[in-house]
């Protein structure tokens, strides 16, 4: 191994470039990574786009990509060296572990977090990573690098009905059947659910959804959620029309988790919140799910691999990113290992 | 006793009259209380202003008033007649008993309720009314008629506090310092809270919140809540803006819990509440809080009697309505035994 | 239908009587249940056997049976007429709805509990008993009678694990393959759990129960329980070494929940459960159970049926109580509609 | 500042012996305190007295004491250096940071734990310790360091109370007068509970108890509980007929939180336990509790320094770790600076 690698820098939005650059140097509780796949999340597509998300802006050339998984080809100096060679799914953070969300278990909301491809701090769009051991979960035979890569995506999941308390017999509503919908549903089938509704204006996702956890498929470009009321709503379109009608079918005591990211305010129905007491939140990313979310699909419960329409290599990340504007697109999977 | 009282009807908004109607008669589980004392509530005053509260109409003329207190004059054929003689305060509804809802032990959110002085059921702004025994509280002869009554909006703060996880150390913002800003603030530091800052834009307001239960007071007619960081915002002024503004202030895996009525649909920071993973949510009544209130008011932790700032008989109920609309004035009760 | 009916009552230890007696009247909320099937619980036999059961002793002739379905065939004036000629399963319970455990929705905690076959209150080793409305379930016609009655085992399967905040992925140690055991283990697979041992002496209840949801078994006859880890222990068993060694199974932060009845007072490891912050508790019943069993059992994910190995008559219901001393026997049924 | 101090070995059960030895290295992320007062806890008598404490036995010299304040002398690395000179009270533990204990917040139980005079890990009867930063908790001027090492304890009794979700108007018995029950009572009356029964067999030690918290005694020399229901029982004598009794006093649906250290195995009434779905646990130190501690003793709601009654200098600690032994002594102090 030699201490250069290739990496895909965006450099301006809409232009990303392939670079040589420094293999990162590791930390003594840290492993190095050689990527196999890295997804293509919307908040990547955002940033190419757009050049910023939010309150992060990118102004120096960043490395893209946070859904990730690969091979331990390095560790530090407080690592087990045997496990150099192990395939692993990468969580992609690392909290501080000295304040008080950290020391309360909520790491993610850790304020000095340091999280993959939220710039300043580069992805995974390039050969090699580092992070540490603990975040790097190693993966049965039977999981493939790409559905190892989606269990970030995964996580999300996990993470969003686990705060909506989700139990054996809950019935769950999905605003929107792209990747994170599909996986909602999947996730939602495996940890009890026993009606799980999805909604979407293009028939071909949720017919595939359909296929994929969902028991139901509302196309809300014809029809509307008249008559549904659900124990939780989660909503993964980030369409404010979306959320708004998502809590109305939230009966009394149940849950909106709010995932897609859409617009910084949104109107919602305060009065039917207040009068159902429904709890209203969101998702900041994840703690704790990358064991569950690799059982789950080591068991078969969940199909990851279902969602990966295409597949490019490291030159090829500006064809990843525009991958989603082609119909039928769910998911695109960058391998670095390929040209 | 006659089976005939005098009852103060809203016959059209903005008109109130005293006519005589039947003592109500009771199912085997009521007891008959003679009323003390009855509390004004910005529901009220919005039903007697509009004839209309969100989508409850005023269609035949309803007595109002649903925060009481009094005596019991008779009991139902089911209910221990030694309860005869009781200084009692009222939990003012009826669930079903026999919905998932009540079974839950969250009766509040029974979709059968019978709710007092919601039309088109009458409620206490008359000589006597009938409850279910056991939400008829008994109260220490500690406790004025004019605080049991009072109870009512204690449980409002008290329900809110418990569902926002309030425990020692709690820090807490509250919007608003009318009768139920300053009772959450009481009710705030009775239950461990260590910081309690309240917002108004009376001068007034605030000094008297100050007095009773705030540690600190913010003027939002001069100043804004940067720099305010909480684990708890309960908002009790129905204002949007201070809904949005107290949201905000909320840190990570915080509560933001709306007391207060205002629109039914209200602009909110989403993507605030996502990364923080707050939960926004209402209270709709209260449940299982009159016990607590009680035992709170006898010892002497809370003083529901300093709120109060009028009193009225009830021929005086249009007074007693149009009270709030003088200086000073926090809370007005009606007293049906006075003239 | 006549106001006689067979019932067949416990007359004095070891020694059961047919004999004639009013059918129930019914209060405004109840309706009356012509009964389909009733198991045969091990608190039956205990009481068949001893005349006792704790703190409950039959002094005068008691009918047993207390896990029952039937169709409706008569209601209360206050129900829906339209009821009658439901197949239901029926909760055998009738809390007083007044008291403080039942308004917080912990109504099998209720001090004033009417519960059937527990002195001085009959069960349903009858043609008719009387029950609250809202504790008489509508089942579909794809539920057995007999499923529907082991609704009520399956509750306490469900309660217990309720209790221990199982979820997707939980792993559970069940000691006991009789026949809560198996639908503990049943009932475990379908909330989620992914590791489920159960621990027992006899190998062909334990290949039976690695049939029918348990993924390991056990023979503590022959092998103990080191190396095992657990997250949730149930026990099944009653027996006082079975608990101890379960308890010392389970890991950091984890719930042993206590099913079976044995000794009032057991020697437990108090330190294991200190050093670990095990939660330790038991269940009393149910709550709120039988919904979510319904829909278990009606989408396949339960099958009740299995644990059926003899059906009785009424007037066979001695053999129904000395069943369980058979070689195979898991669950007795009593048909009052036969004999 | 030399890089050799003074500490104070237990050498062999019965004796200790003042030595000389090596100032601790620090690593990047610790701070050096210079110890001003060290409780003494039971624990370090139990090893004093017996050389051993369940599976921790000590065989080379150890220097005890874990109940520690100080000013912070020097910093590792990564360390802001302006926090030398603050004074500071120590939680006396460093968990791995890498485990699933560890990142569910449950620190606690993290198997990987390091924490004072637990052999073969030092603790504090000595001139310096080197902690991790995080657990270095600043504390105002107002705060004694006797009372700074005393939120040791004053930890162990909010975790309890957590645990046992301890509210405004909860009902509390405790078992045990010396120190750690006192400040159970204590901590009990600042979280918000009305009723605070203790018991003891001495009445002075129960007499000191109701001046600080408890709101009654129970001499159980001479009486015992019967009549006496709570919603937590704390057990803070290590008594197994104590915890007995102490369960049995529990209602429905409470909480038993045993903390006092006694026989590894103890006969618990588990009918009662499974009757009333009590839940019961024990504390493993405690996680997350010095800023809510601190706070309490700041604003003077708890008074740790009333249960000091006597100090001792470096050496002087077998007379400190004997003092328990003389009439009405609750907490020794050691003071490493002097002597």
């Amino acid at each position: 191994m030699t201490n250069q690698m290739r990496a895909s820098y965006l450099v301006e939005p809409g232009e990303v470039a392939l670079r040589n650059t420094d293999v990162p140097a590791l930390d003594s509780d840290q492993v190095l990574v050689q990527v196999a796949a890295v997804g293509v999340c919307g908040s990547d597509v955002h940033f190419y786009q757009h050049g910023k998300l939010g309150p992060f802006v990118v102004d120096q050339p960043l490395i893209l990509g946070h859904e990730l998984s690969g091979v331990i080809a390095a560790v530090g100096s407080d690592v087990d060296p045997s496990r150099i060679g192990q395939r692993v799914a990468v969580e992609p953070q690392r909290p501080c572990g000295k304040c008080a969300q950290c020391n309360s278990g909520r790491y993610n909301l850790c304020p000095e977090m340091i999280f993959f491809a939220t710039p300043p701090v580069d992805g995974a769009f390039c050969e090699y990573v580092a992070i540490q051991s603990k975040f790097a979960y190693e993966i049965p035979d039977s999981i493939s690098f790409n559905a190892a890569a989606l269990i970030e995506p995964l996580s999300v999941a996990i993470w969003a009905l686990q705060r909506a308390e989700i139990k054996a017999g809950s019935t769950v509503l999905i605003a929107g059947a792209g990747p994170i919908g599909v996986i909602v549903a999947q996730a939602a089938k495996a940890m009890g659910a026993t009606e799980i509704i999805i909604t979407d204006i293009s028939e071909d996702r949720l017919a595939f959804a359909l296929k994929n956890g969902a028991t139901r498929a509302i196309n809300v470009a014809n029809d509307n959620l008249d008559g549904v009321q659900v124990e939780i709503f989660v909503d993964a379109s980030g369409s404010a029309p979306a959320v708004y009608a998502g809590i109305k079918a939230v009966g009394p005591a149940g849950y909106a988790i709010l995932v897609g990211m859409g617009n910084d305010d949104v109107l919602l129905p305060v009065s039917h919140i207040q009068n159902n007491e429904i709890w209203v939140s969101g998702v900041f990313r994840y703690i704790n799910t990358w064991p569950l979310g690799i059982q789950m699909v080591a068991s078969g419960q969940i199909d990851l691999d279902v969602v990966v329409t295409a597949t490019f290599g490291l030159s090829e990340v500006d064809a990843a990113l525009n991958n989603g504007k082609l119909p039928n697109q769910l998911k695109a999977i960058v391998d670095p290992r390929i040209n």
